[in-house]
């Protein structure tokens, strides 16, 4: 690693330290009886990807106030929040290869938990008295929700296409990630067409993140360390699923449906699909469709002022593109 | 009714109309997909009590601006989000005589619909532009869900007293009273010894609303319409059974806490308790301790204008001592 450089890996390990001192900050902020709950979901590791956006974005445009690791905490809380529920909701047994939080404490304390999140994630903001950073955030909190939401209406139909799925995961995962960004570029104070590139950048990146998200659902198992072909188990019609559709005849396409309508896949079947999706290409088709958005993210930058912390931003690109688990 | 007065009763069928409109249009603003849920639990009626309290604590301070309709719905959405996921949280297969929503929707989908009015209300604040009132939201938020997880964290044991009630319903139901009058305050523009005057006002008399609903959940049930002595299924320690457990001797308690810890009363056993409780007078006795926060709630009006509005706002105090259901 070059001296000089400002590498993503390299800004992941230093600021590690930093943002989970937040983080434990923020879980010290919420109700008691939830604080232990709230520390199981936040301060487990993870990619830390939305706070670390956060602080780049701030100093890409010249601020670099100590405060920011306090916010940068806000879009992690409710990324967590949001895993928390959607684990409730999914009847999630483990996450990240641990005992899921409502299983660890109980559903009523882990939906509450969860709320809490969302709550103190809203005051955390609220601190930093400006009206266009406390917008940023609910109307992510809004965004997300409603993908979230447009997810389950679409589950176990094959009815939708690539266009509605990109505007489900623009929700789902997309707003959250814009958010990261934008709250940065705001609180650096910087000028409205930066604010804007910051934003899409992380609107774009979000989109893409998902998509290969959704490709590395059929990967191996043993490379990723998450069983493989959830989104077959539970009904998510996902890019990989789209192509392999597209390649089954009337009847068996008549098959598959019922089946995904009703969950019901056996084990075998899953690796069967899933191994033919890995076959044919399918995972990599998929990753070409988020390259598109990874395009779009990078004319972003374009817009940005040549930093070190834009030469970071650049390097999340192939990080989200080549992710292997 | 004589003409020139402004009574609390003529005043909730007047704005009954308009508030529900904005109800409406608020439920028009929620996903698409969990729009029906959000009408279910948010046009379904109910007292509209909060709303009432924004509306009439701004005019009290002399405005009456078209906007303070849509101000009027943010803490009814709050108030209705907390009741989706508290049924959940409860298993609660009824709401208000109805299906509860998630009985009737499905859990994933109510809970979702509970973190989309939740986020709502959030956005719909924030287009006032008053960092106050967005505060204002986001401190109530944090204070309920605290509360609630104070009281789950109560769940079942015997071991605290008046004080620490008092502290949990100060958070589950206080807080967000309080914000309904503070909303209206602060977007009067009103001095701040007003707006903490409307303030503690809402707090003391959502303390005290919330104590009179504890002593109404041993009512007769041919009177209330709801079955009778849920808190005590549930394990709530509420004052009418702290009331109770004081007047047992130790083998009596010892009994009672066993059952208590794990919700195993017969149904004989809860309507026999809930008779010695009215016979005894507990109930009686559990309103008059909401009587304290009454009188405080009175106190503050003195330090408002002399205006109808104050008078609608003296009326509260015994509407909500005196409710029979």
């Amino acid at each position: 690693m070059r001296e000089q450089d400002l590498s993503l890996n390299r800004l992941f390990e230093e600021e590690r330290p930093r943002i989970q001192r937040a983080l434990e900050e923020a879980v010290g902020l919420l109700p008691a009886p939830v604080r232990e709950i709230g520390a199981y979901v936040l301060l487990a590791g993870g990619k830390r990807l939305r706070p670390l956006m956060t602080l780049v974005s701030a100093r890409l445009l010249g601020c670099n106030a100590p405060d920011l690791y306090r916010l940068c905490a806000v879009p992690e809380m409710i990324h967590a929040a949001s895993l928390l529920h959607d684990d409730i909701l999914d009847e999630a047994d483990t996450r990240r290869g641990r005992v899921s939080a409502h299983t660890r404490f109980g559903l009523r304390p882990a939906l509450l938990a969860g709320d809490a999140m969302l709550a103190l994630a809203d005051c955390e903001v609220t601190v930093f008295e400006r009206a266009d950073m406390v917008e940023c955030v609910s109307d992510a909190m809004m965004r997300t929700v409603a993908g979230e939401a447009h997810e389950i209406a679409l589950q176990g139909s094959l009815s939708h296409g690539e266009e509605e799925y990109i505007d489900m995961v623009t929700g789902k995962t997309g707003w959250l990630l814009r958010a990261s960004c934008r709250l940065g570029a705001l609180y650096a104070g910087a000028e409205a067409r930066l604010v804007s590139a910051l934003s899409d950048f992380g609107l774009y990146a979000g989109i893409a993140f998902q998509i290969v998200d959704d490709a590395l659902d059929f990967a191996d198992a043993s490379v990723t360390g998450k069983p493989c072909g959830g989104d077959l188990r539970e009904g998510k019609f996902t890019p990989p699923l789209m192509h392999y559709v597209g390649g089954l005849n009337e009847r068996e396409r008549a098959a598959f449906g019922e089946k995904f309508a009703t969950g019901s896949f056996s084990e075998e079947e899953v690796a069967r699909i899933a191994a033919i999706i890995r076959e044919r290409g399918y995972d990599r088709a998929t990753r070409s469709l988020a390259d598109g958005y990874l395009r779009r993210a990078e004319t972003c930058l374009a817009m940005l002022p040549e930093t070190p912390e834009r030469n970071v931003l650049r390097e999340v690109i192939p990080f989200i593109r080549n992710r292997e688990k």
